[in-house]
């Protein structure tokens, strides 16, 4: 019957296993990057089966002995692959045994390769979120100093990118540097859900060899112990989480990045970024584009929807890449204070008109009506809306006096918003304040 | 010319607003939800104009005495919509007028659209988070009980849906109540990210009339107050948080839920769920579907890619209701002990066999391989793994004495597995004993 | 023993079926839209029953008659329902049974929920696919004619939002109405995969009682007939590229609502969008706010990462009203011709520069050098491109003389892009024809 | 001022680029598989310059001759890449004005790098679609050619995963096939869209120096080309297109995928893979899993989410193991017919029973509700549903006579799906005709 020789159908090949499918299911191409990882797990491991009386200390000193040779060979690009090394850990288990000889066999008692590669990821990515949060806290003092040092600046703040209020120009960089304050924060969270050891978990059931779990997290130097042995090789928590994290950091970068393209339009004139983070075009010879701040845009995407140990990898290298260049960015590109505060224009202060009346008693929603009423009377007249004489002002309500006029200074608009969080001077330099702050009580 | 009319081009209604794009604007069909939310930022953010001076006491009075009137309207359900109320809070202000008079007017002094909904956002997730983790707690402690209880049951665990090794019922239980208990710890820290007083950051320059942040703060029962004002309006990463949060506790209930599906087919029959969560078939008489289980797993897909407060409201809904369905179904759900037991086979305790030779000094590499030749052999001889002989074993390896009888004993073999996290009984003890902890001692 | 009463780990309520579940699994609040759709596949299958000899032509007369009643009170609005109404299938057949009594029962013969669930919703999504390629060309139609009517204002060309060439403006229009019309041929692809019967299905087996599924297609009018029952009631496919569809006209739409953001940004202000598509500012008394455009642009998440059935109301919902409002923006927005020429300027001329030397013999990527060379030293002289002597040019190159001068005209520059496509004026009115000729020849 | 020199910031790096800018902007470690793409583009694109009177006869044939020579290092494995070539369009032109010297700068005359990038990646998508349907036409080829052959084995039909009624195991695969040949359908519309012809398009203007877009496309044997120049260039709607025909492609082949991990687990014994498909486990001797069928079901994350070129390419790759590797499985699984047929059991002929008293007159909610009540005696007696007396039949219904007793007969009842689509024998070959012509109209 048909199904019995499964030839009826034309099997496609000959021998034990399809080679598209051995080529499909390897992950050394990139999971080799976790050699060094799974050099310190192994280790750590042979020291729990010697505890447990599974290895001599003799047959220890042979595992670790080949192990630190192994690792010096990847260290100096020695390590020579082969064909039939599917991932980073059997490709050191057999140049171990290569190595060492039988005694190699040894060193998976009761270890399972989930165990290994989970254990081995989260080595990994431990480091990884280490060098990230470093890369974050450099780019948060280049932002937070920037803002200190130009503190003087007014501009437009916008919203539906429509002139809004005048704001600071350091309160808008401090309103992005909050914002991956937060990223800070969350990447130190995700580190400690990493930081747990899931070694001696076997395949599901446990590790059945008194192999000491105590042991080979302070070998790993691991904060916790993971509580259950089917979880701990299944769950992929961790790997979730970095991803979240890696696709909330850059929607933050996306959106300074945003804004930066935006003002350093022809149009808008308030940046200028570095030839260092700007490229040319292939046919237009006058174009000078902001390719940085456009890739780091189009990263955005990257970061969603991948599947475990690929993904991070992506990932963490997007990030890397990413946090530097921005704060290569941040750090050389250059203001044009001129145009920034030739943007201001007297109708970003009808908020400022309708708390003149607030003050003078009038309920808020009647002062915002009447100031919209000025600001329809300054269109009509063409006019400006500092423009309007007291007369004018007068038509639309009689608590219009002289006093008026004072409501046309940007400095003094800017000055009002000392509220916490305000863009007042007082109120920015609190918010650097806090920044510092943090920067400093966070953990490394 | 063509562009000053617009009307070449069939301008298609006449008046001031297209109808399709104020309905596409509106969101009071869903914002009004948050009408409790929406009164309480009212009531505290007066009694900050007060302070600052902005209202006489009388007119606080007043005003707290509206709002407290709109709030009973809406809690007896005899509050009356307006077509023009375009999302809760035009609604509650516009009735407050209706109510006070003119007063209501100076309610919204410095006070932006965005700064009342992000507040009242705020209030409303940190009362659904709440909400969220005591059913989810209850859940917890159902199945901590249920494991508690059920120690004693053995059956197959699975891996690649093909039999494994033998554990614990319980062990299985509490893989998911471990996952589960992540969420739990999860979901009480983006409550302390939510728990952030943003208001009296006005539209982005903050607030300019002297309120007093630290008041509303402490009104609201904030444990912080946002550091800056074009951040904290327009910031919503607790939003993401929230929903990453569904998506990732959603993904644990699925991936229950697909064992449960798997365990409850005649194939398997090792559970039975409650006719209480199983429907029919509108054509098939005999169909018992398990559909409360199926509906779990397609919601999974409901949590992502979503947006702002619509997507809150959902997810919330659908994690509402969920965990509670999931709490009955684990609570009522009956197991089928012999079929469990029936379907431990000999052939899932060749890692045992494989475990005698390494104890009798035979490399684990090795031992592996002998016991897979034991497996290949019973097979050959279509017997089970227990029923070679040991003449037969012999020929795979010398070291095979007649004690390797004692292997095939699935009670024994779960046993072994005590170390930390391990399905052995003392070690099940132990992480019901953590998790207990954990609920215990985790903020409500 | 535990799991035998399951009262132990506390069952949540009494009776037969949770509520919580009950409710989870009801789906009438949305899908009572579909309440004709489903009207119209019983009366087709009851009248395949009647020639299949399991309705007596009386009983047929009785069911259509009784069909037409309770369409009549949905059309009416007098349709009451039922809280056990799970879906509108069953709150259909429970009206009928009702009306007419037992015959109602026989209409289900043979036919499955899953049968008449997938047909309903072909039927309804046809119909949905049909509205929305109307106001798809009328929103094409309406771009095309604008075209048409302002071909010869010229304006900035941008790549990377930094001016490149001079274009028409009706090339931009034309270039989103080319993008638009690929997803009018993609939604006819789409509703041709819809428009295929899959009742006769059964619930996987297919359909025992000899109706005739011919039949069953001609008097609902579809094009043919699904292949396979078990795919026919499990396979969405059909949802899924309703969804893609959606996603992707949202993207096209969405793309264009970002350039006229920014085109109406006081800095560009080349366009104006009309009244009745702005929004004030509850706070700042002076803001018109795109908020229309921004809405197009925040409901393209709208459309990803749902399922099914709700998944589709509500994409037909976001696009049925997304592409009348971008009719209605595109029909009243008013353009501003002057700003749009002033914004051109000297160094978009760049590219033209190259070409000049490259008609007179240089290789073009030496031509490039040579043109940004010029455009450097216009920089450091602080002129504008078109100011640089003839001596200065010919100390970059010998090849520029007198007529150079001639480069310096947005009008002759942007008349020379006439291959096929371009934006010169014959190009542009070829694309307007291809479009005009697509508009006519497409089914309806 | 801080801002003039951007060193009170720290800049961090001295020289023009930020080195760490230009690895994350270069592509060619993933673009240069369309090194050919890129040769035929330029070939072509030289002959519209030289038609053009841009070129030469005699530059034209160096040109020609040179990137022969470039694409023959290609293909031996001889091009050496140059650290300043970002991506393959510019290694390629690099290593041309080595080969040829100055006259190599004129090929890039009026085209853009957009214009070169989005018409290689046509030309490339093109072949590939073309592979992707062989590969796709032989497993839909297989997949008839077993429904064919194993037609008389029945088997349960499920849903919700429980027994639904008996049905053809050929009738499972076809399910599948259809699923597929709609994925072969869309194939073909995808790279109908991707055949159309963008060279000629410039930056954005389009073409100004008389290139021929006819004469190009006739050169690259394209079947049409692009309307309006700026849309040209930046649309990658074929891209999307193309990921979501592998999304939905993948969805089906992840199906049935784990359909047939189901059916291969112990507990169903349905169907056994190929070793060539399976793999072993690292620690558990007697384990077989089904690698393969996981690795289809894990890869359809990851053509979700992505963006432009890297997406496209590993899209390809995927589809192009997982379509190879799905023909495999199906040509060389073996089937257990004997586990399939016991697997049948009575209940599942509850339908055909609640069917016998319909033909005997009986409503079909009756006859369901009469059957139901069947199946609920036969469970409380412990006795299979066709075990159940005439006389115990008919205390439900006195419809019930000795003939009842034909119902208890799997292939008689499948034997009743005679209707288009069913299960019955002529209706299997119906749709084995139907795909096989499918097959043979095709376009390949």
């Amino acid at each position: 019957m048909a199904s019995e020789s499964g030839k009826l159908w034309g099997g496609r090949f000959v021998g034990s296993v399809d080679p598209i499918m051995e080529k499909f299911n390897a992950s050394i191409a990139y999971d080799q990057r976790m050699w060094e990882a799974d050099i310190q797990g192994s280790k750590a491991y042979s020291k729990g089966l010697e505890k447990a009386g599974l290895l001599t200390k003799a047959e220890l000193g042979e595992i670790l002995c080949g192990l630190d040779k192994v690792a010096e060979e990847w260290a100096n690009g020695t390590f020579v692959q082969n064909p039939s090394d599917e991932d980073i850990h059997t490709a050191n288990e057999r140049r171990l045994k290569e190595l060492i000889g039988e005694t190699a066999g040894k060193l998976h008692t009761g270890r399972s390769r989930n165990d290994q590669v989970v254990t081995d990821l989260r080595l990994w990515m431990r480091g990884s979120c280490s060098a990230l949060s470093a890369h974050l806290r450099t780019l948060l003092t280049t932002m937070v100093e920037r803002a200190e040092a130009e503190k003087d600046v007014l501009f437009p703040g916008y919203t539906h990118l429509q002139r809004a209020q005048p704001i600071r120009w350091s309160h808008w960089i401090l309103s992005h540097a909050v914002a991956l304050s937060r990223d800070l924060e969350r990447l130190l969270e995700v580190r400690k859900r990493i930081d747990v050891l899931p070694l001696g978990s076997g395949a599901i059931a446990g590790n059945p060899l008194g192999v000491d779990r105590e042991l080979l997290r302070k070998e790993l130097n691991f904060s916790a112990i993971t509580l259950n042995s089917m979880d701990a090789t299944s769950e992929r928590d961790f790997v979730a989480e970095f991803l979240f994290w890696g696709s909330l950091c850059m929607t933050h970068l996306s959106k300074m990045a945003e804004d930066l393209i935006i003002y350093g339009t022809k149009e808008f004139s308030f940046v200028q970024l570095s030839d260092a983070y700007s490229t040319g075009s292939s046919l237009m010879p006058q174009k000078k584009n902001p390719d940085s701040l456009e890739l780091i845009r189009s990263k955005v995407g990257r970061v969603f929807g991948r599947e475990d140990k690929e993904a991070v990898f992506e990932v963490f290298d997007t990030m890397n890449s990413v946090l530097q260049v921005a704060t290569g960015i941040i750090s050389t590109m250059k203001i044009n204070k001129a145009c920034m505060e030739e943007a201001l224009s007297p109708d970003m202060l009808a908020t400022d008109l309708a708390y003149y009346l607030v003050r003078k008693g009038m309920p808020f929603r009647r002062a915002h009506e009447a100031s919209g009423k000025a600001v329809f009377m300054a269109e009509t007249k063409k006019l400006a809306l500092s423009q309007l004489s007291l007369t004018e002002l007068q038509t639309i309500s009689p608590l219009f006096t002289s006093d008026v006029s004072q409501v046309w200074n940007y400095a003094n608009s800017v000055e009002q918003y000392q509220a916490l969080g305000g863009t007042a001077q007082s109120s920015v330099d609190w918010q650097i304040q806090q920044l510092r702050g943090m920067l400093r009580t966070l953990p490394q």
